[in-house]
């Protein structure tokens, strides 16, 4: 059974989101969610994988996992190592991390054996349309040139997201999709929800905040 | 100040090697150093670094950093955060991790800023020769063909390695050579040394094993 | 208006489909076309298309193409530089040359752009469907294990070529489907077409025949 | 025995060095070579480079070759295909198409086997030195900020000139160094002359010419 976020917060390879400051970061998306009831997910580094995972109860994502079995694979991400960390699921196809389509197919397939959460991430309208036919458990649209601009699909492309959601509903209508890309309040999240997104994905925003916390607490208080 | 390691296992992604038994294993081997005083490093899995670190005082690795600095990079390797979770060097161009040649020079730029020991990978004796070129604190030779294949290097291809330390001294006589593939024993470890190698890297040869301690335990018997 | 191709020779890389004897293929694929009536279309190595295109009137295509434009890109193939040799259209995301899902797009929108004849390759049931999204003019299902080996997709594993159909037409039902993998004679190009294929694409067993125009009049003689 | 240009011309993926134009090209640059003695190689891409061979007799390379024996490899670059359309040697992991460390050394080993002239490209002083130790015909240092830039690498960071000779001449002085990026008159090759480096790499400089012949003509003027 798939996690159902309404936010998922991509740590990215920031500073501010690594070791120690990640944790930190893990522990006020968990007290956010404490206190709002809204579902937050997170992805760190896999490095810190397994800390984070010792210290909140919230989902925790992967970034990627490598298509691969247990064996020879000097630097790859093990699918198993990782859910031996502790990982809920796992972000595929980030535009930061592109990967054949092959791969894709086989990244959810190993999702699907081992009943983990799959976000697949698409740059456009047309692969999220494809994206769907590969029946992930959320599609996330982010256009590429939009992430960490300080404009928010929701609200500068809305047109986007909901021709995202329109293109992935006619291949699989019960693949729920989130956006990402310049979100970084409320009225951000909100705009994604009344276009029919389920959630967003966002990175820098909440990341590189001052106050991530107060971030997060905006982020949550139009939903 | 690098390290000086004779043995390094490079613990890839097997099973054996993942999480709890990853663990364990890291702790056999600072055990077999404790014992015998042979300078033993291990390089696990990204995901598991940070609870190895937590149990062992030997050098650890990263099985590959990415020439990166904090940022936007999901999915990619950190070396800030990598090196906040205690590694002491990082592996390098793996022949299962083969990567670009500007790609080599950054990350041995990235090892030096941060003093961290750079284990440079090669394929053959060509290829060595440019990886001293490029000044990493040691040369690890593994002819492809030759990894998890039971025929040790140092005394199926003695040749290898000798024209391989010979190619690399003389571009830079300071770099210490490594070589590895197919390497179980401490025949295989001694005929290494006898050749020049300054040590060897191996992996399945004491992963796999049933008893991988006492596998650690042979492998610095005769040096 | 896309061409009908029944039967698709990938030249690939092969001695006995390069050069000269690349161009004499391509005659007997001409021959064969003008006696049987069939459409077959050839995708001959970027480096021997223009030679090819002077000396017949059959399709051409390329065996890929890159999602650039004009501009500053060594060593990659330009589209318009290819189509000024006069392809008409071109292979997508081979098994041997496999994409990553974002550039699989681009390059689709390109051929859209330029009316170029879209065939984009696909692995398994799957990741045909999720091709079917992207639109392309045809889908070429070959499973990568099957590829050279002698046996038929369309009658070793017909499931598979029927199911693909299935799979594609239900997301787009006016996406015509070609099969191949191991087709090497009429029998198993009649299999296609039974199952559903409105062709095949094939490479060895043509290309490496001891007399490549008696295999290719035996492939088009039960059509 | 290999090639000595003087200036090469690299015609990247330009609309002005593709096809007919690059033909053209390809014609102005034999003529300029037959009036100055200088010698000029070109490196079209591989779609045009046959019907460029037939009207030229100027040595002619390919922009990439890749490290693979006749088969199955659609889409890739087939050295002895290239050969036969009539190359006399290749450029090597050019900034924008960068290898991998292994594949490098794989494809010099077939320019060698086939006594084509290999041009190894380098992006830096560090990564030059690296290359020596591969043993190419020719290093080509372009520090990859400066291509295209209109800042002759020669004249604006004469020192990386400078020292990307002595650094390869420590290894191997029997290799002769070229430089480019931002390469665009007579001055700027007689720079590069004056700093040690036997030639010139460029692109732009003369293949976004409005008058391409009188650009060769003052490039060589110097000489």
């Amino acid at each position: 059974m798939a996690d159902s976020p309404k936010i998922i917060i991509n740590f990215k390879t920031y500073s501010e989101s690594s070791g120690e400051k990640a944790k930190q970061l893990a522990i006020h998306a968990e007290e956010v969610h404490d206190l709002s009831g809204v579902d937050i997910a997170i992805a760190p580094q896999a490095v810190d994988l397994k800390a984070i995972r010792d210290v909140v109860n919230i989902p925790v994502y992967a970034q990627h996992i490598d298509p691969i079995s247990p064996g020879n694979s000097t630097g790859l991400y093990l699918p198993e190592a990782l859910m031996e960390a502790g990982i809920n699921g796992t972000l595929i196809n980030h535009s930061e991390k592109p990967l054949k389509l092959a791969a894709i197919d086989e990244i959810i397939e190993i999702t699907k054996k081992y009943d983990l959460t799959s976000i697949l991430c698409s740059n456009n309208i047309r692969t999220s349309a494809a994206c769907a036919a590969l029946n992930p458990d959320f599609i996330a649209i982010e256009p590429p040139a939009l992430i960490a601009s300080g404009y928010a699909v929701s609200q500068c492309e809305p047109e986007i997201v909901s021709n995202t959601i329109a293109a992935v509903h006619e291949i699989n209508d019960s693949i729920p999709v989130l956006c990402g890309a310049g979100i970084t309040n409320g009225d951000d999240v909100k705009a994604a929800l009344d276009l029919g997104a389920e959630g967003v994905l966002l990175a820098s925003g909440v990341v590189k905040a001052e106050d991530s916390k107060a971030v997060l607490e905006d982020l949550v208080s139009k939903i």
